[in-house]
């Protein structure tokens, strides 16, 4: 059966899926090695995403602001001092000027930074330095501000929105008079996150803390969503750290408390990326292309009229525009409709297949005998075909736009269950040894660095004893042979553990172990 | 008469301007030279801005996307052939990983970049690079795209918003079959910025064309929004250009055309950035800090209720919160009206001039007798005194609900009509020879480079023959002279000109001579 993309999920994942970046028009490579071109189609995806969480941010008390880009090179020292296994791959701004010497233009060596400024990987750093100037009494707090910006993290090895030099994310950053307050605010922000990728992106996530060793550098806790791919790898699609007092005592975030005393404050991160919009595709994405819930769609229908080169075509472009404001004023998702008409001078079957790749919800096509008649032909992209073909649904007009708000809310709903019965589905307790666990996972191992090959077996819950140290890095390396890695342990966990499956102790927490993006 | 801010603006204009910055809690210098932190309540500013213009870029068919923070330098270069006067003052990546070495984290020498990479100042070379892949027939044009992001330019000197190393702005890059499309999208761009800026920033400009020696670099065509401050000087708010096939020839961006010749395709880009934000506030503020048009007031009301640390307060929040719900429910400029509570632990007082200088429309102070009167009491930032007092008025709730709507949009035509009649006042036709241009602008020239101390004369009208070439340079070295430039020749021009006040010969445009920001 012929599908309207070469590459099939079952016969290279990964190739499916640059394949969807590439034909659904999300984004593309750059001439800078490492940084993607995000087009309009991938764009408008991220558009909705910042929509949907800034809203949720500013109902949880939280208010924008803009840091700078660079970051001087002595507040990472500052921060390289407190941390090991600091990452050192940024870009280093060394000069201000360029100059023409002997006919070329170069970095001018008369314009050399005193100090050189780094592009911010993240801006802890820079934030904290403004935290310690706004921050000086318990009044001043809780801050809680939020932003939108860019970042970059050398990359050698970068696959479009999963792993890019530059990408763009929000971060929050907050400060706190207590622990309870601050922690607080960490499990908050999971759950707007948890909430968030389920409603909007119909993407089922497990919430949970991460172990020890993969905390975010200066975190006493981190936290993250995890998705499973359909692949069955995982991805981490936000985390939210309690970072303690570990910047404040860098920085000195230092505040008069209610007694008088001097205290320093408890501060938060949390942050998602376009690297969402990955997790989107690879849990939606079918042999068709990219498949997009309606929320986060930004056209949720797109009307072709099947145009013939006559002057009865103005009569058919008048039809679907009446049909496009009539859509307009219809809900889903709890918004209004986000319609399209397209008019550009392609042939109709062509038009309807770039919209298949692209995910839209619903193409509506318009031909003379549609317009005639006061009916609509409409497809839904999750239900595309009737056995071997494309499955159009022939429907009065009037009746069609009374019953699209409850269509896409079907979609938006039958995507999310979808998702979360293939996820369920794939997470195994049978596991009980190590020995079960490389027979698991054994099979599978492939030489990629991005492991496993593309059909994972999915992921394994295991019950441990939450070791520390040496005991804890000697589980990880185990689990490295076998190219996987401990995800989270769930918040939500059973009243009473089995024994640890790596050290045979009493189990105290069941975790997740997976291959991952 | 005591007033909020301790500078006038008629003692110190720029000094004034900082403190407002400063005051309304609007941004701060940051840790790194040139960079600024743009705080909540500037950032709110900002938002709605981006809010305004991204609604009527994609009413008039512009899509959002993003391209790379980074641009190689052979791009540069490129362009560097091309253009005369090449800015060079950028920031330059040359490392891409840190190293410690000897104790001290340093570019780590064997992580040098074959090829720096340069900080955007602007996107074009980096955009034209798609575009040559995007475009290959004349079915593909026109493209219409704009990206939001920050761009990097080393100053020297900078000031808040006006002149700072990175800026947030919007740059639209467009790309068309022929002239007459892509200069009517120009057109239609700076009518998009001065429709824009006028009725939501309640600030009047005057649209116009740059002369030859100020076009963007590579641009045909350059036009401007000039807005005139309080002081006299002139701010370029945004520009538009019609950049001809300059990058297209450069890039090759060529498609085959209708008729099946290969052509150029012509390009245009227009902008603009945070620096609109200094000219809303040397347009609006006075003494007492920032006056905000309602159309661009983060909080357009805020109620304070007046605590006194007593069991009642409880009853006063809940009237206030019952007050922000109905007015929550009621419309201004366009849009419901966005409503804060104030119930931070800090005296009435104080807060009513913090909300004074941050230039909150309307303050509605609470307290025991309004919550058990049904009554409000507020000010508004427009008519904030009678006689030396701040004039509070008093009215029913039910009867301030119902005209708050009213109100707001008195305000905000209030303040365009108060600018319009300050700006036009100030715009001279009187001059009519090179010395009485010499007298009017003489007497206040002044060492500071930002030029004529803080009480300018405004702008002068005048006539001139559009000289070029060496007839050009002299006519901009003389007004040089008196630290003044031609702002732009006024799209709306009369029907005959007087002689030109440079050479005597016959005058072909009016156009503006001022001082400038």
């Amino acid at each position: 059966m012929q599908r309207a993309l070469k590459i099939s999920r079952s016969a290279n994942f990964s190739a499916w899926y640059q394949e969807v970046v590439r034909e659904a028009d999300l984004a593309e490579n750059s001439a800078v090695r490492g940084c993607m071109v995000i087009r309009p189609w991938g764009y408008g995806i991220w558009e909705l995403i910042q929509q949907g969480l800034d809203r949720r941010f500013k109902e949880t008390g939280h208010e924008n602001c803009y840091f700078p880009l660079f970051i001087p090179l002595s507040f990472i020292a500052k921060e390289a001092e407190h941390v090991e296994g600091f990452a050192k791959e940024m870009a280093v701004v060394t000069h201000h000027r360029l100059k023409m010497i002997d006919g070329e233009l170069v970095p001018d060596p008369d314009a050399k930074l005193t100090e050189p400024l780094i592009v911010r990987p993240t801006s802890e750093t820079i934030i904290a330095d403004s935290f310690r100037n706004w921050i000086s009494s318990y009044r001043d707090l809780p801050i809680l501000i939020n932003q939108w910006a860019n970042v970059v993290r050398w990359e050698m090895r970068t696959r479009l929105f999963l792993r890019t030099a530059e990408f763009l994310w929000q971060e929050g950053h907050t400060a706190h008079v207590d622990r309870d307050d601050a922690f607080a605010e960490t499990m908050r922000m999971l759950e707007v996150y948890r909430e968030f990728v389920e409603t909007e992106m119909a993407m089922p996530v497990v919430a949970g803390e991460k172990t020890a060793n993969e905390r975010f550098p200066g975190a006493d806790n981190t936290f993250s969503i995890e998705a499973m791919m359909q692949d069955g790898k995982a991805l981490q699609a936000g985390t939210s750290h309690y970072l303690g007092t570990h910047f404040s005592e860098a920085q000195l975030i230092k505040f008069q408390a209610a007694d008088g005393t001097e205290k320093f404050a408890h501060t938060t991160s949390w942050g998602v990326s376009t690297r969402l919009i990955g997790g989107l595709i690879m849990t939606h994405g079918d042999d068709d292309g990219l498949r997009l819930p309606p929320a986060l769609a930004p056209k949720q229908i797109v009307i072709v009229p099947r145009l013939r080169g006559e002057p009865a075509d103005a009569e058919l472009i008048a039809y679907c525009n009446a049909l496009q404001q009539q859509l307009r004023k219809q809900m889903a998702c709890g918004a209004v409709l986000r319609v399209g008409v397209d008019t550009k001078d392609k042939n109709a079957s062509a038009k309807r297949w770039d919209l298949v790749r692209k995910g839209v919800p619903l193409i509506v096509e318009i031909g003379g005998r549609e317009a005639s008649n006061g009916q609509v032909s409409f497809l839904r992209r999750d239900r595309l075909y009737n056995g071997e073909k494309a499955s159009a649904t022939a429907m009065a007009k009037d009746e069609f736009v009374a019953a699209v708000g409850g269509i896409l809310d079907e979609m938006q709903n039958g995507m999310l269950n979808e998702a979360r019965e293939k996820m369920t589905s794939r997470i195994h307790d049978g596991v009980k040894t190590l020995a079960d666990l490389k027979a698991f996972f054994g099979a599978s191992v492939a030489d990629d660095e991005d492991a496993g090959g593309d059909n994972n077996p999915g992921w394994v819950r295991v019950s441990w004893c939450r070791p520390t140290g040496p005991e804890l890095e000697k589980v990880e390396a185990e689990l490295a042979s076998l190219k996987i890695t401990i995800r989270n342990a769930p918040l939500a966990q059973p009243p009473s553990h089995s024994a640890c499956l790596f050290t045979g102790k009493p189990g105290v927490e069941e975790i997740l172990v997976a291959r991952s993006y």
